[in-house]
């Protein structure tokens, strides 16, 4: 794992959860400039409000940001706004650092406040055992997850070679309460403001944004990107060749993360993509390749390991975009081997045990070639089953 | 069962499937003005397509509705709408009316062209046995139903007695490509096209519109509702006393049938009513009860008998409505009693053995009080057991 230059991290266990780690720290030793994207909920967790604000004021001064996981600090009223504030307040004493330098996160159950004593124990722990690894982070904010995410990679731009990491959380809503995927990317790229909220947008749209567990939106998700420039390349404007270079970058880790959450999708056996090709327009497809994977019927067939081509053509047809049905060829694809299912709309005949065999595989793919524009994009989902219902029905009691 | 007069029935085994009825006839000894209501998906089966355009051209002339179950006739090409059509064309030679006066249904399988052979020998048996007798044809049109889906009411407009009967299929996208909701409702009322229209109109967005299984929109959904004036009242303009009275009597027959839908859910064990009151506006009102009972984690939860009530505020807060998340009250209901769970979008402390206990009975009420309008909507959903998964992993193969 590369780590970007002046970045420290840290993970502890606070006790808010029983046995593991449950707050975590990542510390810039010098200003960033941040951008994030929030949940799209009418119901926003406290540290989401927090955030959205301090974005607004200090987007190029962000210093640490402090995860909890366990509590969500959702449906929380003012006492939840208090205590957002307070875990600000907090990290910002123990990093001597502008309280308005500092973004909180947190992850866990709804409607239960933090206990603040432990949080404030656990943020002076983490501020002592700050270090280069990333690892005790990415272990403090999992909640049901059960693997690490993290992901880096480095691209040379203006000759510097810059680094960019990523560590998020998630596996859906996965946690009967425990609704939220969380990413924070780090990079010493040096980057104008402007530049990096285009390129934050951008890749969000084509990656956390094109994954779905149970379809259920948290009131938590979050994805914030630092960069605090200590590559030493020149600041990276809009649109410039720097620009995409950074932005392939970061959408690798993007992209990288985006799958590993659903790997890790509650009960889930399989990762399915959905790859929607030659559509009309991007909106369209985009809301077809997520409507494929977010159909319980889509997810419950490949689980089964059938190949029921069916369900995908109804679930394009209800995703919301318009298009001509009877255009559609239809492929299932994996690691052995791709079959045509379907054509111009119709079903054609093809091997009911080949089929099976392509979709026995860990990744399946499906291929949706619209055959009426020239747009493609691409949704990754996992399947659904009997151990995602028991999960989530047994949780909490 | 109260049948309206003039209606005949049938329904007879044809051998598109391997054992139980699959095709069905409702007739009426003369033209009756009709309705339909049919799937939003892009991509609609052959039927929908064909009674569409009969609808357009004669709907104060129908006088039968063929159904078919086994087979949809969806993905189905132009040699779809040839069989569609041959279906009206036979059944309209059996009965003597002309082939614009009948309509088409099927579900069952996607994908597969019907045994048209199959379906016009049953077109021939089931016109023998035409009697007053609903039960065949209701039986006819099941797929993975496990009930029978019939309810019929009376009610006195004009001095004369109407008689509204609905028969019903569906128990969600159940099958694997056996994806249908289908109701038919028969009336002797006299009623104008205009008027019966905006009748089924606003019936349908509080009933079949109001339900949810497992979110995915057939390619087949269809409720046509049949009013062939016998019961000799004076004709019912929009709007009127009358109006409104067969209005009641219809609505009440769609939401019984909606309520049964979802009961028979695939693999579900409970029904979930969620009752949104002091909406904002009805759009959100309707938005927000829908998205609360097509939750996979609100269903799961209720599956499990868990006060999850996290993900019921959750669920409305991505439910597309815009809302103050602070004025949310939130209650429990069921048979066994009524709880309070939230209060001003916060939780408030309450006996999980009393909630265990009021969440252990057949059917769930979630009721959000929104505290800020007057207005109010129901939905109906089932809960997501690993039942469902079962069925719907397992089917095809």
């Amino acid at each position: 794992m590369f780590t970007p230059s002046g970045f420290k991290f840290a993970g502890v266990h606070c006790k808010i959860k029983r046995k593991r780690k449950d707050l975590g720290i990542i510390f810039s030793e010098v200003p960033c400039v941040a951008a994030g994207v929030f949940t799209t909920n009418v119901v926003k967790a406290a540290p989401v409000i927090y955030d959205m604000e301090i974005l607004k004021k200090n987007s190029n001064g962000i210093r640490a940001v402090v995860v909890n996981s366990g509590v969500a600090n959702a449906c929380t009223g003012e006492q939840g706004m208090i205590n957002a504030r307070r875990m600000a307040e907090k990290t910002a004493e123990e990093l001597g650092v502008p309280v308005e330098s500092v973004l909180v996160s947190s992850t866990g159950v709804i409607g239960v406040q933090l206990p603040m004593d432990k949080v404030e124990n656990g943020i002076e722990e983490a501020v002592k055992v700050l270090s280069d690894d990333p690892l005790p982070f990415a272990e403090a904010i999992m909640t049901t997850d059960t693997k690490v995410k993290m992901h880096s990679t480095r691209v040379t731009i203006d000759g510097k070679e810059i680094t960019v990491l990523g560590i998020a959380k998630g596996s859906g809503m996965i946690h009967p309460n425990m609704a939220t995927m969380l990413s924070f990317i780090t990079t010493d790229a040096k980057i104008s403001e402007e530049a990096l909220k285009k390129l934050l947008k951008l890749s969000v749209d084509d990656s956390y944004n094109m994954i779905d567990v149970d379809g259920d939106t948290s009131t938590n998700d979050m994805v914030i990107v630092l960069a605090n420039g200590l590559a030493g390349n020149t600041t990276i404007q809009p649109e410039t060749d720097g620009f995409w270079k950074l932005y392939e970058a970061v959408h690798e880790v993007n992209q990288v993360l985006a799958e590993k959450i659903v790997e890790d999708g509650e009960g889930a056996t399989k990762v399915i993509e959905a790859h929607v090709v030659n559509a009309p327009d991007m909106k369209s497809a985009r809301l077809i390749a997520r409507s494929i994977v977010s159909s319980n019927l889509v997810k419950t067939a490949v689980y089964g390991e059938d190949a029921n081509w069916g369900r995908i053509i109804a679930a394009a047809g209800y995703s919301g975009a318009a298009f001509d049905p009877n255009k559609l060829d239809l492929f299932f694809e994996s690691e052995a081997g791709r079959i045509k299912v379907a054509e111009n709309g119709q079903g054609v005949p093809f091997d009911e045990e080949e089929a099976k065999k392509i979709l026995s595989e860990k990744k399946i793919k499906i291929i949706l070639d619209m055959k009426q524009g020239k747009e493609a994009a691409k949704a990754w989902g996992c399947d659904l089953t009997e151990k995602y219902v028991e999960i989530n029905g047994r949780y909490r009691t």
